[in-house]
């Protein structure tokens, strides 16, 4: 099945305690397309990024089975930049420089190829514009996740509901679910959200895991213990790419078949930071996969006697 | 099989933001008795108080079938104290008192009857009473684990060190676990400990669940996601008293079986956490404790397909 992916291409710089790189390939979509492209080379991906992006790397995309008709490359202009700065634990960062550049006009128009997308992620952007792409769907979806961040919670609360209310899967962190429901407690605060829209609800904790809710069934995914954290930059939308990767491919939105989605984005993210940027995500093979969802296996897998 | 464990019974007086009890019952070797005797009635503690100490609170212990000839008590002593309050957070808290009293001349005297256990769970104490207590066993034991804290790395990590080389399964939380070995990653850290000595290791991540080590092989088990966390208190000793009844139980030291053992640790601390002091884990029944397994369960299992 398609897989739409909605989101921003960039630029990063980013700095950790094992070292700094600079102006590297970045950005949501990238990360959700470069994952997903394991599991489905039916993959339209929306965003928009100036003609200083190099081209190669586009066409490796496409090679990878992602139709680009819905980027679009603003002549002079220049692509979102980012930069961070990690602290020695690995979790915790500062923002240096946000440079929206071409992403402060993003208005995404959804190619008439990609309306009828049977899997839609949203990739964290403004909740107008997330809205903006719903209307341009043709409501055949099998389902639609929606990535969001506490900023828009801070400056457009009700613009987000609006949008959360039309979605089936949310995505968010820990921190995000306790101050969009009011609740501290994630089971507690999983149920207000529940009641918001979503029938899917995955709380990221980053090192601590991933909890699947839908209604009172929940389902954990713990991060794979590394021997050594490189970079987590992207580990979400990685995640996220995997997640949604594997449903446009069995096609299959069951509570059982969600629990896989979720061990095969905590398997994917697992990769993301172990090196800077998309190097590790770009030289994937599938049996390196399969060998870390069976780690995924072992690592949770106990039988009641 | 025969379940030793020697460490504090006590009085704590604790505030959280659910509400303040003040001197209720509590010490490590309670929780883990009380914990162990869903699995087992062949328990022995050993620990010292004062006759301050309710009669009516050992004879309950009693009652569960635990053996209580190597408790002290002594006349005119107060029993060991300990007052906390937890934040907001309900992970971080403020020690407000710890009065020794009787535990400042503890020199634990193993029964002969005890001295033959199977299995010994030594509670966090100073490392030369854990070594005297190990000095004491006749050899015969299946597996000896040991519980400890960062304030022994502090002030005798060279003594701690040559006890945790003498046992088979070492209790620590993460900080701890980074302290003890000077790495970041746990993966790393369990390394460098497995080097130690213990064959076994159990790094414990409150909210965040436990992780089992053994050489290569990793096995996590998450905390269960509750609706309402009321007091923390004595949850990592109530989670050692499961895994070591469990233990206990089935006398079988295998990877396989420490990992249910490990859950049902979990699953113990999960009723620990739903009350103040023992008030629950006072109360329980089989069925109870069968419907929470069961629910770890369903919070872990997927099939790879």
């Amino acid at each position: 099945m398609s897989l739409l992916t909605v989101g921003t291409v960039a630029f990063d710089t980013i700095e950790t305690p094992f070292g700094k790189v600079e102006m590297v390939i970045g950005g949501a979509c990238t990360y959700i397309s470069w994952s997903a492209s394991y599991f489905t080379n039916d993959i339209h991906l929306v965003s928009i990024v100036g003609d200083d992006f190099p081209e190669s790397e586009l066409k490796r995309l496409s090679d990878r089975g992602v139709n680009m008709d819905g980027l679009k490359i603003v002549k002079g202009g220049k692509s979102f930049f980012w930069s961070g700065k990690y602290h020695n634990n690995m979790i915790s960062r500062d923002t240096l420089v946000t440079d929206l550049n071409v992403l402060a006009d993003f208005d995404p128009m959804i190619p008439d190829s990609a309306k009828s997308s049977k899997y839609v992620m949203l990739g964290n952007l403004t909740p107008a514009i997330q809205a903006s792409v719903l209307d341009q769907l043709d409501g055949s979806q099998s389902l639609v996740a929606l990535d969001t961040m506490n900023f828009w919670m801070d400056i457009a609360m009700d613009e987000l509901k609006s949008v959360i209310k039309r979605i089936n899967l949310l995505t968010i962190n820990d921190e995000e679910a306790r101050q969009l429901s009011g609740e501290h407690s994630l089971v507690n605060a999983a149920k207000v959200i529940h009641s918001m829209g979503p029938e899917y609800l995955v709380i990221k904790k980053g090192e601590h895991g991933a909890l699947l809710f839908r209604g009172e069934e929940i389902f954990f995914a713990p991060a794979l213990p590394l021997a050594q954290v490189f970079d987590p930059t992207g580990a979400g939308d990685t995640f996220a790419g995997g997640m949604m990767g594997y449903l446009a491919k069995t096609d299959d939105v069951s509570m059982e078949n969600m629990k896989r989605a979720v061990i095969t984005g905590s398997a994917m993210a697992s990769f993301c930071v172990e090196d800077f940027s998309l190097n590790k995500l770009q030289i994937l093979n599938q049996s390196e996969i399969n060998d870390r969802l069976q780690r995924f296996k072992n690592l949770m897998h106990f039988d009641l006697v």
